[in-house]
């Protein structure tokens, strides 16, 4: 395998050590070295709120340190290095030392690019005040926590009402804040379906959280410390002594397009299924990348640490002369929030119809167990199917107890064409503690296939 | 639609009250009667172990009554009614009313006999002594809790370790008695991965529950009250003031027999795929059946409240002239004891052994949640998969939180016969509150892919 002997990997958060494991354990005799511009590697971006509201410590956020990668999975970790460019024809990257200041040219033989996502920044002045947070690194997650620690915060605006703003708004309520969060949308979570959505909305309210939509933001006025002192917006003004920018995030492909790696349509690099580049021995893995949307077959952005585990395993694998391929997403996704969980998979309603599908959709409500045992509580489903052929397209999932785990099932029923027919007829595992007799899940199939056989369509 | 005038039902439980309202809705015009000889129908059989620790209260058992039947679904029910003979050349039933006596022959245009199952019975004197209960019926289950409210047991043996004599020792614990678990076979839970078996196991042993296996009961000695006083086997004798008798149940098909219809190679009436028996216009349902086995395909007897309702749907909608179709079971399986769930689905490596398969299997320990995330619990999974193609077979889950509703997943991949590499590729919703990054599903199919693709046979 003396084509494979030099394999490097640029990028250390998820994808990227993912990727560099699975090539070190598919061939062993090959050097895998990765490249991280920051001071630490594979930490855990999904628990970075819970670290925020004092649930987790720091430390459970590290996953693998530069140590433990070299002595459990045999990968040489450089932290601290920049990888300034991509040079395919002479088979090498430029690297900078940020702790030297040298820069210094490495060969390859297979690369992976693992360069994730930035946030979207405003363009406003006011920015990169001292108050104003966004959450995407380890760094700037220990600076905000020790903000807090520190200052207290009093009000807390949140700029974007996407899952991630939900989840530092409950984290900030939870450290004493007076929350906002600004959705420039019509509303928060603009990508569930609406009875999904207005659960959230009710559980915020409950809580205290305050959220305003369709509120642009024009302008973040500081005061002679550098610091914003309120939010100014299309909707009214709101003050603010911390604002936390989570505007949604972008493909970082600086890199890749400076290389004349092709980029998709959604801005994030293009790869094959077993996501090789247009350039051949180069794979790209994790945020950075475009996927392939399972059921519309359109390539999608789709930002999440499930997908850029499972690319990076993917890439790793190939890059080390293996022959693995990643299919696609569901765009599956999780949250808690507060005593509430959510779960999507599949499309919206309205992601469906927006890819041309002729569908019909119904939502249900439940009960986790059978109604009158103890810890029972409503459970509520919305499914989505293809009116022709009742095949499933999406669902949406929500309640206190046992959502997100019933969209596992419907995950696989996606995954695999099943349609609405077939799902009702599903031996599921009974007891009066975890389900009703007829659960959730064959409740939702079956009120959907009654609505989509008896014709009729929205 | 002259020829379902008239459809009757014989049996008031699951299937057939099922059945009943399923047939109504069907065809709104039929005249729907359905018998039983005692004076409840449609009770909750599986909460009777939790309204005997007095976790629900009676009322919560009775599902539906002869009058709401009657309001609601459209069905007469005739309560106190026992059915003694079905005339199939005369398309009629007999019918004693136990309330006056008189006995007369009721027309029928179809039938559907869903006469359940009965306790198997030891054959022992003593078996009916005052202090000895079954909890098959509404009767026995309030005679059983009256007896535990006034009499107080201390002493209390089982002699069954079904997942039913199980779920009684519960009860019977958290109502202050000590508990002493019979089983005849090797281990109780019989049908259970090893593994799962031992979590069982240990769970009782830590709340105190005493099992003993390989002990067959020969003497259950009476005093002068006619009481039993302890009980008498073949690995030594158990005081007792309370003796449960959960030794397994036997479709009742007396009635079926008596009319020639043609009974499975498992004791239970033999159906087509329709419900329907080797008699036309003439239905059977629940657990007086048995059903074919998904991933056998051999016959198999399953009384479980989950297929009883699913068949009696069946067999109601083709009583009624629709076609409808049972496709049969996976033998899904979930149990709660104490703090514990366990869920079985499919084959477990024994029975799948036993019906001829190549198999493999294996068993993972990972956790419900990021393991350091607050709730976090360890979560096992055993699966069983064939070794030529990677096809499940079969899985079990254990673990405080998040087993069974897991299970529901692999129910999906099992009814539509996935391989473990497809498996691997589903896109399951994560956050940290629900699963780890690699959900214990994946990590399962994962481990036993490896053993599998690497070869290694057991």
């Amino acid at each position: 395998m003396a084509v494979q002997r030099r394999i490097l990997i640029i990028g250390g958060v998820a994808a990227g050590p993912s990727a560099a494991s699975k090539a070190a354990r598919t061939n062993p005799d090959a050097r895998v070295v990765l490249f991280e511009q920051s001071d630490a590697i594979s930490y855990g971006v999904c628990e970075i709120p819970y670290f925020l509201a004092g649930e987790v410590r720091k430390d459970d956020l590290m996953i693998q340190t530069a140590e433990t990668m070299a002595r459990e999975k045999g990968v040489e970790v450089r932290l601290l290095q920049r990888v300034e460019s991509i040079l395919p024809t002479r088979r090498a990257i430029k690297v900078r030392d940020l702790s030297g200041g040298r820069v210094y040219e490495e060969q390859y033989d297979r690369l992976v690019i693992a360069t994730g996502a930035r946030p979207r920044r405003l363009g406003l002045a006011g920015e990169d005040a001292r108050n104003v947070f966004t959450i995407r690194s380890f760094d700037a997650a220990l600076a905000l926590r020790s903000y807090i620690d520190g200052e207290r915060p009093q009000k807390a605006v949140i700029i974007g009402g996407g899952y991630i703003g939900l989840e530092i708004a409950e984290a900030l309520q939870i450290r004493g804040a007076d929350v906002t969060i600004l959705e420039q949308r019509e509303s928060i979570l603009h990508d569930l379906d609406e009875p999904a959505r207005n659960y959230a909305q009710d559980l915020l309210r409950t809580h205290g959280v305050k959220t305003v939509s369709q509120a642009v933001v024009v302008a973040l006025p500081v005061d002679a410390t550098n610091r914003v002192t309120h939010v100014l917006t299309s909707h009214g003004t709101y003050p603010a002594d911390l604002v936390i920018v989570a505007a949604g995030i972008i493909p970082e492909t600086t890199l890749a397009s400076a290389a004349r790696i092709r980029l998709g349509r959604t801005g994030g690099i293009l790869t094959d299924h077993r996501q090789q580049t247009s350039i051949e021995g180069v794979f790209a893995a994790g945020d950075c990348c475009e996927y392939r949307d399972l059921i519309t077959k359109r390539p999608v952005f789709a930002p999440l640490a499930t997908n850029a585990n499972r690319s990076g395993w993917v890439a790793g694998q190939n890059a080390a002369g293996g022959r693995a391929t990643f299919p696609g997403v569901l765009r599956s996704l999780a949250v808690r929030l507060f005593e509430g969980q959510i779960a999507r998979i599949g499309l919206t309603e309205r992601e469906a119809r927006e890819a041309g599908f002729h569908c019909v959709t119904e939502t249900i409500v439940s009960s986790s167990r059978v109604p009158f045992m103890p810890g029972s509580a409503p459970l509520s489903v919305t499914l989505t199917a293809e009116q022709e052929t009742g095949r499933l397209l999406g669902a949406a999932f929500w309640g206190t107890e046992g959502a997100v785990l019933r969209s596992h099932a419907f995950a696989v029923a996606l995954q695999h064409s099943l349609t609405l027919e077939q799902l009702q007829k599903i031996d599921f595992a009974y007891a009066p503690s975890f389900s009703p007799l007829w659960d959730p899940l064959l409740i939702a199939a079956n009120a959907l296939e009654k609505k989509r056989s008896t014709g009729t369509r929205r």
